[in-house]
């Protein structure tokens, strides 16, 4: 048996974050036509097949070595030797008739019961009952196991782009680092010093990440600073309970707009839910006066990075919900977004290390509201959006073509509500993850969101 | 509103006793066959009407007044005003082929989901896709609102014994008594002396307690006594995880064996488990040379009791898996009964009480580990069975019959396997709920406790 492997201090803060109301997995909703000429025990044949697999690579097949033991300063992966594929591969079903509606409530569902921490941290739920002769694959994986980037690449990885292969590879047979500092915290396992030593670099980040903090603070201008984020219901304590809903438009149809405005893709997509989320909360009658704060994660990795382990940092983003016409907010979000993405490039590379570990786990709210000693009921930002990059061809798994890839993820107390953006075969997917009981109607937003792209259109005179 | 209605200590002690690998609340699978004339669209009127369902009665709209403090000594029940229909009634669906296995998957893991303290504490799930064409009901109810046999008497009293009526009532339409003990305590809320004089009865009953376990301890002959349990595979810790598995009987097979032998439908339900078990881990080969001790629930409530609350006491009996031959296996389990039955009977109503609150939690094996001074990893008992008398009549739902009732039950460390017994219009149901981690093969158990039926049968010259 290999050693142990040491958690990243970044990886084992989503162990230390997880709580009851806020299970640290993210989970990609895959959903699959089979070939036309599938026989009646096509899927069927596809569960056989799954529970045949051959052996399951690391880090699928890696638990923690204390896992009851979730605060530990030195948590580290061990091979499960009990490993258990049918555990780990569930069957179930949409009940009728099978739309998007049910699928949503069940996907609403697996994703709030929290993965078991003294077994790997994955799962895959395998969907049947769909209306329109599909199926789809739920995928549950710890973020301190990997990031949805590093998610995105294994699905890549697995799937196949040749619609007639057989090919049936799924993420768990895809080979990846755990850890992007595990090589260097290998050591330390027997090393205190060592320990110390990389204890040492992370406290030193912390200068340049409290500089670049209280510039994003007291800027003025266009540039959104952490004073600036009003009071929204999405910034409520949670339950454990959640929803989830889903949006997709033609990526051709962002770019256009984006090139007739002069702006970027992602601050359409922006601009796109601020609408959505300025009518929502128009409804609701809880529109604030000031611009909603997005909360963007930017990955910080090298373009050709496999993935492994996480790497990410962030910038703060207004979403211009204050502004009424469509042209006019995304004025506002691309002015926002330019601000800041020049404030990031300023920051040292250790300072964006700082500050992802810092921001990207919940408990980083309450850290960051005391570096810059607003106190923790204050609101930092109202909403997560991320944009995580997918592959641009169509994928296959056993000869099903992969339609359409949603991703869910992580809300906690203070953050209610998650956006995720994916792109893939020339669509771009979104994933509403939202609190049961403190996000209502959450379909809704995600109606009103795509609702807002054709708004933009008609604003530009582009015909949808 | 109405007033908060504090808990009995015995209902509290079960979300003391709450954690995340033994969630305490119990289980009914109700499996139902519609009218033979039913149109396609049935099932669905069905979840259209229970949508549409009248105000819930109390103890159903009753939520924890502290669901965040778990250990509050002082917890109670307050009507939930945000109650909420459509998270408490949920819809879900079998996976092809929809057999008695892929429903067991289901409903281990519909059952090994925590309820939400913050919620009234009570989960339905209608289940479709079943291959016989009928539907099933899966209830949840967490033990410190009601117990089993207070769950069998909602549900008897909701359904209708005749079957051309259209009703469609459920337990969250009977209205109970919360706590045997709430009116008594009512008042205490304000109280503090009430409080502290119903904590001085209890008190009182450690005497009579104390002196029952010494003369069981103590005892010889027959009598199991908590020296006399082996160590087995069912007396491990457990996980989060569960199997759930079934069997059933016709009673008058039952009651033959017992008029023919001399004994009781209780022994001969004993044997039965007895000799499933025998097998069971013979197979595994983990029996052991001394006879697994069941620990057996008895209600001990008037026979006209309505139920609310919880009111059990318990006896230990031998299951006499040492023994080989089925008939001298049934002589030993009846002898032992016999005797624990007497004991029983000789203890006043405040020990059974007291019994009942320090058995019956699972944390109530460290106290009685210290009571007796036995320590905690001392095995007491290895199994749990339950004898739940059901409803002798057939009963129906919005037409569709009742066809069968499995009680799904706790299970905890040290106590992985728990076989509860249920009968209703002529037939005896068998659930087993298990640790999926620590019990493998869950339904090969229930396999062999139908197969050590037809054994004691054929040994007894009875044909089956």
């Amino acid at each position: 048996m290999a050693r142990p492997r040491p958690l990243s201090p970044a990886d084992a803060g989503f162990l230390y974050a997880e709580t009851r109301e806020a299970p640290q997995h993210v989970g990609t909703l895959i959903r699959l036509q089979p070939p036309e000429d599938a026989p009646p025990e096509y899927l069927r044949g596809i569960h056989e097949r799954l529970r045949a697999a051959p052996s399951v690579v690391s880090p699928w097949n890696l638990r923690l070595a204390t896992p009851w033991f979730q605060y530990n300063p030195l948590h580290a992966w061990v091979e499960d030797e009990k490993f258990d594929l049918d555990y780990h591969v569930r069957r179930t079903a949409v009940p009728a008739p099978g739309d998007e509606r049910e699928l949503g409530t069940l996907v609403a569902r697996l994703h709030a019961s929290p993965l078991d921490l003294s077994k790997p941290l994955w799962e895959l739920h395998v969907i049947e009952g769909l209306e329109d002769g599909g199926f789809a694959l739920f995928v549950k994986v710890h973020h301190s196991l990997v990031d949805g980037y590093t998610l995105t690449k294994a699905h890549e990885r697995a799937f196949t782009t040749d619609p007639d292969s057989a090919q049936s590879r799924l993420f768990y047979d895809v080979p990846l680092k755990t850890s992007a500092a595990s090589d260097d915290l290998a050591a330390s396992w027997a090393d205190p010093a060592g320990l110390l030593r990389s204890a040492g670099q992370a406290a030193r980040a912390l200068g340049p990440l409290t500089r670049a903090l209280t510039r994003l603070t007291w800027n003025r201008g266009p540039l959104v600073g952490t004073f600036q984020a009003p009071n929204t219901p999405f910034n409520e304590r949670i339950t454990r309970n959640r929803r989830f809903a889903t949006q997709q438009y033609p990526l051709a149809r962002l770019k256009r707009l984006a090139g007739a405005s002069g702006t970027k893709l992602n601050d359409i997509a922006l601009a796109a839910c601020g609408g959505g989320i300025r009518r929502y909360l128009l409804e609701l009658g809880e529109l604030p006066d000031a611009p909603l704060v997005a909360f963007v994660p930017v990955n910080i990795r090298p373009e050709d990075d496999p993935g492994g382990g996480n790497a990410v940092g962030a910038l703060l983003a207004s979403m211009a919900t204050d502004v009424a016409d469509p042209v006019e907010r995304l004025r506002a979000v691309h002015a926002s977004t330019t601000e800041a993405k020049n404030q990031f490039v300023g920051m040292t590379p250790e300072a964006i290390t700082a500050y992802s570990q810092t921001l990207m786990a919940p408990v980083g709210l309450q850290t960051l509201g005391a570096i810059t000693g607003l106190g923790t009921p204050r609101v930092l930002f109202n909403v997560v959006v991320s944009n995580v990059p997918g592959p641009p061809e169509p994928l296959y798994f056993a000869g099903a073509r992969v339609v359409a890839m949603y991703p869910a993820s992580i809300v906690s107390h203070g953050l209610a509500l998650n956006i995720t953006l994916f792109s893939y075969a020339g669509q771009m997917h979104i994933g509403f993850t939202g609190c049961r009981d403190t996000v209502p109607h959450l379909q809704k937003l995600a109606v009103y969101t795509g609702e807002a792209v054709a708004e933009l259109e008609q604003a530009l005179a582009l015909e949808s």
